[in-house]
């Protein structure tokens, strides 16, 4: 029997999984730095602590010893199905009948670099740069695809003292599609606890990196709050609707509003020459969505969106202006219909259909 | 203080910290599934058990029972960072001053189906389909780049009882980017132990999914293997060189093997007519690597390539020729760059450049 175990990133993070596999172990394999990590839980038990990059020679190993009838741990860090020993294992286990393998799965980098950072994940790809099985060409393919999908991008293997040109691909993929001002987590676990910080792309430099890191990079509506990395999903926040908003969409829905900027209002500019007046009040209010500037005012329970200006651009209020017709029916739509419209905003923020929500 | 705790899938996939964090609070709020999931472990503490939908209703309990000086755990099932509360409470927690957070990840659904499934991961992307926050056209768009990226694709919320459509254009985009033959792991946690499936995308019926299932796709390398679902990373499988391979790989680097069909050869056409015979012997053997067709004869440690035809196949061969030129230049470097020969391998296998590794 060979159990292939995640212990996570430390004892805080192992599983009770985890835990009573080992216990029930006779052997323990695994990577030097890993079984240091549980040496107290395998006192006792055969250890056969191996170095990096013989992942083959540990998985023949943990088949050997099996086949002799012991119970055998074949130790990963993080979870083994997430660049660990399950793949390995796999491929040259149908050499032989008859090994029973169990996967116990861990608390992979990604998920305890998301936990130290804040919540930066949402819909994510997980890329290692590692470019020792896999060719630069691959890696580059995929980080160029996933970040113009918007997805979360979680790095694993970003760098090494010998490794180095898969991290400038990368950095230079991110500037290209996301631009300079793009923000990306390090989560450094050389040190226990690990130390997390967050820096935009132009200034993330290779001492910022090691092979101990894990980055996240965030995506188009990640921001920064409160030395925190958040991306936010969009959840409906319950408010009435502002007396003076619904006399505006009261207006709207009687055609009353015209398209652009309103040079008659006596407020008029009260953001920019230019501003576009169609949606003299968010219909989106309250998004609680920080990426677009706005904010709590701490302790008052209200959204403040002075420095939002998104609804007031010209392409936003294009793209908005034609499906919103259609959703409100009648102003208590501006709440009955709160995820539409959420849904809408989120579609016209991200470059996409905003007719198929 | 709020430790935002994941719990996993089952009791063998929580940890340390999620078993500790628990005991430490005074009250407990979830979802009603995942309460009952830990009721053995909450006696005796203020439990809010609250139904589907009212997430922000969730996190604002947390924060209020926090500032009464209470410390409170917010349930998620597998990870909070993952679809899960992380995203909910900090998108509101800004309201207030001096909420203490911490997360605690846990075993993810992705992590837990791939162990259940098999070796499928590598780099990956998770997507939600839920549209219920996220328009239709930003779902597809990263599902869509996602598979043409060639990462293995987790998917999150496949299907409800009202919520069918990003369902079927998820299996249109299957179908679309990867074909009818594409692998897909199905792991419905409705059963305790979890039942898993494979089938592939053509055969991917509605009734086999529902809201407590997890999907893995695999990429254009992943296969089946003894009933469980395998995506080769590539690792170097030792072994020595076989005399007749030395023989052709001498005359190769002597100029003397012509390119294309060798008609000439007593055994020609040993596959099929039109084969190419530059590479009589695979310079890549053993890859170790079933997604093309070879296998491990089991009890002999012998890599069998019979059912591999794709180093005889005229766009591989057209891809391999050149790199595989200047990568060699002694015969034992089919053993030396054992690496460096399994990535160009893969390039021309998925597509890259073979230049480029």
């Amino acid at each position: 029997m060979i159990n292939v175990i995640g212990i996570g990133q430390n004892r805080e993070n192992m599983t009770l999984g985890a835990i009573k596999a080992i216990e029930d172990s006779d052997v323990i394999i695994g990577y030097k730095k890993y079984i240091n990590q549980i040496e107290d839980l395998i006192e006792g038990k055969e250890i056969l602590k191996k170095g990096m990059g013989d992942e083959i020679a540990r998985a023949e190993v943990a088949i050997q010893k099996s086949m002799e009838g012991q119970t055998v741990s074949l130790v990963s860090s993080g979870d083994p199905g997430v660049f660990g020993m399950a793949n390995v294992l796999y491929q040259i286990i149908s050499k032989y009948d008859d090994v029973e393998v169990k996967v116990y799965p861990g608390v992979s980098a990604l998920n305890y670099t998301s936990s130290k950072l804040g919540a930066p994940l949402n819909d994510f790809a997980a890329i290692s740069l590692s470019n020792i099985l896999t060719p630069l060409s691959e890696i580059e393919k995929k980080l160029r695809f996933a970040l113009e999908a918007n997805l979360i991008v979680a790095i694993y293997n970003p760098i090494s003292k010998t490794r180095k040109e898969p991290f400038r691909r990368f950095k230079k993929c991110v500037l290209d599609i996301k631009g300079e001002d793009a923000l990306i987590g390090i989560v450094d676990s050389t040190y226990e606890p690990a130390k997390e910080s967050i820096v935009k792309v132009k200034d993330l430099t290779e001492d910022l990196v090691n092979m101990s890191c894990t980055l996240i990079v965030g995506n188009d509506l990640t921001y920064i709050q409160d030395s925190k990395l958040i991306t936010p999903r969009g959840y409906v926040i319950r408010s009435p609707i502002h007396e003076l908003s619904r006399n505006h969409y009261e207006k709207f829905l009687n055609g009353e509003i015209s398209h652009g900027p309103n040079r008659e209002c006596e407020y008029y500019p009260c953001h920019w020459d230019g501003q576009y007046c169609d949606f003299c009040y968010c219909p989106f209010y309250p998004c609680g969505d920080s990426s677009t500037g706005g904010e709590w005012i701490k302790g008052k329970n209200v959204w403040n969106c002075k420095d939002c200006h998104w609804p007031h651009q010209k392409d936003a209020v294009n793209c908005i202006r034609g499906p919103l017709e259609e959703i409100l029916e009648e102003v208590d739509d501006l709440k009955k219909k709160k995820k539409t419209l959420l849904k809408l905003r989120r579609a016209c923020l991200l470059n996409n259909n905003p007719r198929d929500l």
